[in-house]
C-alpha cells in the first residue's frame, strides 16, 4: 500500500516513543526511517522499525543516552555514541565531521559504542543537503567469510561516498557483500534466482540459488577477495579511528544488530577549493559519457550512483510511500 | 631471473636518465618500479620500465616539471603535477598531505595534471613507514564498461587504503575491474581460464575465458553494479577535489596511460587519537577472528591485506628480486 509521508513518519514517531523514546528524538528517527523507505530502501526503513522498537525495549538501544566527547585533535573528534540511537548519533557526527570541515576544509570524526544507524547512504545525503561531501563508512559483526574461509568473520561494512550537485546527490552506499541477507530471503521466497552469483553452497560451490547461501552462510564478497580485503580494513580502521572495536568484540558481545560498532565520518568542504559550476560541469560530462555507452543485451539503462533512490524518491512524492501491508498493520497495531 | 635489489634499481635509474630525467629523480622512480616488482607486483614494477622510458623520451611526461601549489584552504591543497613523473608528484602529495595531518590529524590533497603513479600501494606505504594511515585513489582513462552498457566509459581507478602496525603495513590496493588487463593476457598467454568470471564476451555473456574479454573490452567491475558507482564516484571526486578532470578529458586527450589524470591522498595521523597498543591489539585480533575460521574448499589459506605482499618481499630479500629474462635483457639493452 502507499501511504503519505507525514503519514508514516508520524506512525513510526508514536511507535518510538511508545518504546520510551522521547518525542524530538523519535520524531527525528522516524524521519530518517520514512525518508529510506521513500527513497526505495524499504529493508532498512520500514522494514527496521519492529526491530528498532524491540532494541528500545529490550534496552539494546539507550533512548536517553546522548554522544559524548571522548578525544580531539585539530579536524578530528572522536565520540562515545554511549549506546544511543544510531541514527541520532550518526547525524551528530555528521555535523561534527562538517563543522570541523568548515573550519579546516576536512574534518574526521570516529564514533565508538553506538548502535545499528539503518541506512548508510542517510548521512551522505544530510551531510550534501548542507553542501558537503562526506565519506563514512561503519563496521559490523560478522556476516560474511574472509576469503579462502567457511565461517562469517568479517562484517559488510557497508561504506558512503557522497557529493551533493545540483541534478541531486551524487551517492554510493554499498555493502561489502555482493547481496544483502534481505535481498537473499526476498528472492527465495519468490522463488527465484539471483542474477549473479551471491556466495558459497556448503560444498564451496559458487551459486545463484539464495537458500543455499541462507544455508551455508557463505555470502560472496563483492569481487571475491577485493571485498573481502575492503571489509577487513573497514572494520580495523574504523576501530582505530574511533578507539572502538571490530566485528571480533560485537561477535563476541553476541548482539548482533551492530551493537557496540564503531564509524567514521570524513566531511569535506570542497567548495572551498573548487566552484559549483565547477562539479556541475564535471558530473554532467561523467554523466553523458557513461549515457553514450551502447546499452548491454538485457539490461536497457545504464545508471549513475544516486540516480536509482532519486527515481524511487519521485515516485513516492507523486503517490505515497510504499509499505508492505501487513507491515504497516503491525506497526499500527504496537 | 633474480637481480639483486640494488643492482636492479641501478639500471632503471640508468634507463631513466637516458631519457632525459635528472638522476636523483631518476634515482627515486627506479627504486619505487624495483620495490614493486619486489613486492611481486610485476605488472607495475619492472613490467612498466620500458612504458615509462619511452614516454619520457616521447615527452607525455616532462621529466623536469615540478608540482606547483595551486589552491590552499585549512588542511586541504590541491597541487598542479605539471605532468610531471607521477610517481614523484605522488610521493610530493602524500607528504604534504602528511604535514597537513601532523598540525591538523587529518589533511587531504588533491592533484590535478598528473601522470601514471604506477603502484597505487606504494603512497600507502611510504605514509604507513611515518607512521600515518592513508586513503587515496586516482583517475584513470576509460578501461571498463559503466554497468548497463558495452562501451568503456569508466577507468578502474585503484583505491588505497594504508595503516601501519607492528606486523607491517595493513594495505589495500584495489582496482575496480575484477581483473587488470595485464592479468587477462598472462592467463591467455598461459592458456588458462580465469578462476571466476572476469567479464562479458562479445555476445553479453559472462565469461572466465581472458581471451574473449581482451575481445570484447568488457572487463566486470568488482561485484558487478557496486564496482561500477565506486568507479564513477572515484573518479568525480578525484577531478573535484582536485579541480582536475576525469575519464571524459582523459579519454578525449587519447594519450592513455592516465595522462592528465586525478589523484586524492588524505592523510590520517591517528597517533594523536589512539595509542600504538590499542591499534596492536585490533589487528592481531581481527586477524586472529578471520584465522579462526575453517579453511575453504581448495583454497589452502586466508589472507589479510598485505600479507600477500609481504611474503613477497621476504622472498625477494633472500632470493633477490624476480625479473622477466627477456625484460631485463631489454632494460639493460636501452
Amino acid at each position: 500500500m502507499r501511504v503519505p509521508f507525514e503519514q508514516m513518519q508520524a506512525e513510526f514517531s508514536r511507535v518510538f516513543q511508545k518504546a520510551g523514546m522521547p518525542r524530538d528524538k523519535a520524531e527525528v528517527c522516524a524521519r530518517i526511517h520514512t525518508e529510506t523507505s521513500r527513497d526505495g530502501i524499504f529493508s532498512h526503513g520500514a522494514g527496521r522499525v519492529v526491530r528498532f522498537y524491540t532494541y528500545l525495549k529490550d534496552g539494546w538501544v539507550d533512548a536517553h543516552a546522548e554522544p559524548t566527547l571522548h578525544k580531539a585533535f585539530g579536524a578530528m573528534e572522536i565520540w562515545d555514541g554511549n549506546l544511543a540511537p544510531g541514527v541520532l548519533n550518526a547525524l551528530h557526527c555528521t555535523d561534527r565531521a562538517m563543522e570541523l570541515a568548515k573550519n579546516n576544509g576536512i574534518g574526521l570524526v570516529g564514533l565508538r559504542n553506538t548502535t545499528h544507524w539503518m541506512r548508510g547512504g542517510s548521512y551522505g545525503l544530510h551531510a550534501a543537503d548542507k553542501g558537503y561531501a562526506l565519506i563514512s563508512w561503519t563496521n559490523t559483526e560478522s556476516c560474511m567469510p574472509p576469503w579462502g574461509g567457511k565461517d562469517t568473520r568479517l562484517g559488510n561494512n557497508p561504506f558512503v561516498m557522497a557529493l551533493p550537485t545540483e541534478n541531486g546527490t551524487v551517492l554510493l552506499d554499498m555493502a561489502m557483500t555482493q547481496y544483502s541477507f534481505g535481498k537473499l530471503s526476498t528472492t527465495r521466497l519468490a522463488g527465484k534466482q539471483l542474477p549473479y552469483p551471491g556466495g558459497f553452497d556448503v560444498d564451496g560451490n559458487l551459486t545463484s540459488d539464495p537458500g543455499a547461501i541462507e544455508q551455508s552462510m557463505r555470502a560472496l564478497p563483492i569481487g571475491y577477495w577485493k571485498g573481502s580485503a575492503f571489509a577487513f580494513v573497514l572494520d580495523l580502521l574504523a576501530s582505530v579511528f574511533s578507539e572502538g572495536v571490530g566485528a571480533p568484540a560485537m561477535d563476541a558481545m553476541g548482539k548482533g544488530s551492530c551493537t557496540g560498532c564503531s564509524q567514521v565520518f570524513i566531511a569535506i568542504d570542497h567548495k572551498r577549493i573548487s566552484t559549483a559550476e565547477y562539479v556541475q560541469e564535471l558530473q554532467n560530462t561523467l554523466e553523458s559519457h557513461i549515457q553514450s555507452a551502447a546499452t548491454a543485451e538485457g539490461v536497457g539503462e545504464i545508471r549513475s550512483p544516486g540516480a536509482g533512490f532519486l527515481a524511487a524518491r519521485k515516485d513516492a512524492e507523486a503517490n505515497g510511500v510504499w509499505i508492505d501491508d501487513g507491515m504497516w498493520a503491525e506497526i499500527c497495531a504496537l
